[in-house]
């Protein structure tokens, strides 16, 4: 079923994807509780900039808009339909399109070749009907995109993602809304995003040859449960090496997990060895779970083309930080990482500032509760960053257990002070910020940071990681 | 420096540390600015049960309470002092606190060992004196104690922990407020908490010792940086093994580490190696992180001598969780943990319940949405519980994500719901709770389930990290 490989897309397929100029959406019925109604609801409510037409045997309205009987009896053809109608009418819907002259088609509706021999009959069917019309296909059993510069929100979902340097691909619908929802709450920005279902037309190989050419795109994250064409892919991250990072999660790489892949969408896997050695021959970088991947990704966003492993860390803004150190030069350093020693001319100068007594002038650098001064923690900063045996700075910010010592207010304004400090920096910044009994408190001060340039991750653990990773990644990709 | 081997203790040491009749704070002035201030007005928001005086030479009034002068002015001699006042008035303070005929003396003050030679000769005079006068020391450079059976809370924290089987020892009192923070996210409750710092007379030893002996508490977790006597450790650990879990997380394991340990609390440490296989052997649990150690010293206490390896994944309450189903199956596998097939008889049970198209009767289990329908999600639950090759439910709650789909109320329905189930259930149950953009609603829920019994996990690594843990632990400990 490689119907995809050698058939090239002509240009104007993406832009019918992320940013058409109309969207149908086929099976939005006028009472508005089906699925349909739900994607077109969650368009309206996103404020898509393009037409948009309900479809749907029943006829009404919805919203305020004509629900239209037939595509065939639209005013124009539009450039892209989404839908969710039950699987054994998507051929006739498919005809409908090929008349209307739609560039493409997301279909939400499962029940294809995820469920066995029928499922794939019905689906290479709809595949044949698509090919003969000229009518490209995102799905079966998918999602959809989601385009933040179009106003495009993501299936059905309430929020839209900010837009950004960050594409992701995925097999899963659900993975995409988690990553989604991960970007609000982290600071993540995206260019563009597509769940492709099943894939059986366009899928992870067309998404990206174009996002390789897209000048919207930085970064590209990706999950995969199954990929077609192993060396096709693998010529597309090389052709990406050194130009656009791309971080890739696998699933299935276990013996349980092939098993779930095989009912999820229906694919065969490549086995665990072959995929780790030649991605790193590729170039690209492999994590084992979203979080990882949205930790790699935000990195790259936040510190693009930063590199380098000698790490300050600094602790104790909200009292004695002199364990979280010994912790973190312990996790940084498993993680490969290296938490240099300061010169004595850098501990002379912080010895001068800071009090004799319950901190620690040393790398970790240990503020023992002494950031209620805010000119202070700014001079320490710039002493810490002045060390030329460090490239980073990595600052423990407990944000629940500052707002209980200090109250909410004093963690809005040292995060405002990071912020200065960090756009002042010789250095980059990272930032790790942890909710305590404050999560709310936590989470705005994590998208304020993010939304002023700093790297922002929830444990130390995946700070060290991340910062790893990504000069593995330089190491790999640049000469 | 080792005073404290060999040398018994009294019984009326612990109760007077961890439920005293009364204590004096030396060092908190009437003007209520200085740290011996802010222990004093914890103590009393807290509710301490016994009686409390405030010592400062300047005599005055603090809360409404007398201050007095000196510990030689008091009405009765306390059971406990907290000192915070500078270090070369500490070995005066003792002078007065043996002619009191104090029991125990916390020493909040810094500027001892961890300072070099000056501090460790001003160490050894403090001991010397209180060892004279039949006078025990916690600290110094230490935070002290949490009892919250006596409403003792942690140095000059606002809340308190609350009480239940875990006890926790530290030498970084930083880590141990963090401690009992995570204590207070994730539902950890606490039978003693200390914090003993440079540990100059009480340390490690004496507290495994009569934790070991201590009815109310069933756990241990400690964080150590150094032990003064390896030798000695291990026959603690031995002499628990298999009756209470020991978590233990040494700071140091590295040369950075190793490094920021001698600044923190003046101490060398063991070699990696030596620790490892060591704890192993005497049946101990070693982790890396306090995060990891929460999750610990969490699944002991919310799943006592539950074991088992044979997990049920269970996804997609909020949307369709086939891709979370996949990385989970993979993480559980990595992690050590088996995630076997459903029978046929489990599957069938499970395919007349469910739709046909959009979720998954398999192990993953892929609810695609459906759980908005209480009776279907309590059936499929008893269903999984009831498959003779599951040792153990797993359930991905995504509140973020099922709170934007269905609203905030579905999502405590939800709990409610587990709680009622996880009661009637012939397996436990383990629940992952992501926050996405509702942290708060988050942090509730987790609350609600940890008081319910239940045991709730921020990500599914960490669950199967702990999960496998725990059964290492069953095979390093129990017959």
């Amino acid at each position: 079923m490689q119907f995809n490989v050698g058939i090239s897309i002509k240009e104007d397929v993406f832009s019918a994807i992320f940013s058409p100029r109309s969207i149908a959406v086929i099976g939005a019925s006028a009472n508005g509780e089906n699925i349909g109604a739900n994607y077109f609801r969650a368009l309206v409510r996103a404020g898509f900039t393009g037409k948009l037409y309900p479809v749907s045997q029943g006829g009404g309205h919805l919203l305020g808009y004509q629900v239209y009987r037939d595509l065939r009896a639209l005013p124009e053809g539009p450039d892209y339909c989404i839908v969710a109608v039950p699987a054994s009418s998507v051929p006739d819907v498919i005809d409908s399109c090929v008349e209307r002259k739609v560039k493409v088609v997301q279909i939400y509706t499962a029940g294809f070749a995820e469920m066995g021999t029928d499922g794939a009959h019905l689906q290479s069917e709809v595949v044949r009907r698509a090919r003969e019309g000229d009518v490209r296909i995102i799905g079966p059993n998918c999602m959809g995109i989601c385009s933040p510069g179009a106003r495009i929100p993501f299936g059905t979902m309430d929020k839209i993602a900010e837009t950004g340097p960050v594409a992701f691909l995925s097999q899963s619908g659900g993975l995409t809304g988690d990553m989604i929802l991960l970007g609000l709450e982290r600071g993540i920005r995206f260019s563009k995003v597509v769940s492709f279902g099943n894939g059986c037309d366009l899928d992870i190989h067309q998404f990206l040859d174009f996002l390789s050419g897209d000048n919207e795109t930085g970064i590209i994250g990706a999950y995969v449960e199954d990929v077609r064409d192993g060396r096709r892919l693998m010529q597309q991250l090389r052709a990406l090496r050194g130009k656009k990072p791309v971080v890739l999660c696998k699933g299935g790489m276990t013996e349980p997990g092939t098993r779930a892949t095989m009912s999820h969408t229906g694919s065969l896997t490549l086995s665990p060895q072959r995929w780790s050695g030649a991605l790193a021959q590729a170039g690209a970088i492999s994590v084992d779970s979203l979080e990882a991947l949205a930790d790699m990704v935000l990195i790259f966003q936040q510190l693009p083309y930063h590199f380098g492993r000698r790490v300050a860390l600094v602790s104790g803004l909200s009292g004695g930080g002199g364990g979280i150190g010994v912790i973190a030069s312990d996790t940084c350093s498993r993680a490969g990482l290296v938490v240099p020693q300061f010169s004595l001319e850098t501990q002379d100068k912080l010895q001068r500032l800071l009090p004799q007594v319950g901190v620690i002038v040393q790398n970790p650098l240990d503020l023992g509760g002494k950031s209620s001064n805010a000119e202070l923690l700014e001079s320490c900063l710039h002493i810490c960053a002045g060390e030329p045996q460090v490239d980073i700075l990595m600052v423990d910010l407990h944000v629940g257990k500052l707002a209980d010592v200090a109250g909410e207010q004093q963690v809005r304004n040292i995060s405002l002070l990071l912020t200065k400090v960090a756009q002042s920096l010789s250095k980059p910044m990272i930032v790790v910020a942890k909710p305590g009994l404050a999560p709310h408190l936590c989470l705005e001060i994590q998208q304020y940071l993010a939304q002023n340039g700093l790297a922002v991750f929830p444990s130390i653990g995946q700070a060290a990681r991340a910062l790893a990773l990504l000069n593995v990644w330089k190491e790999l990709s640049l000469p």
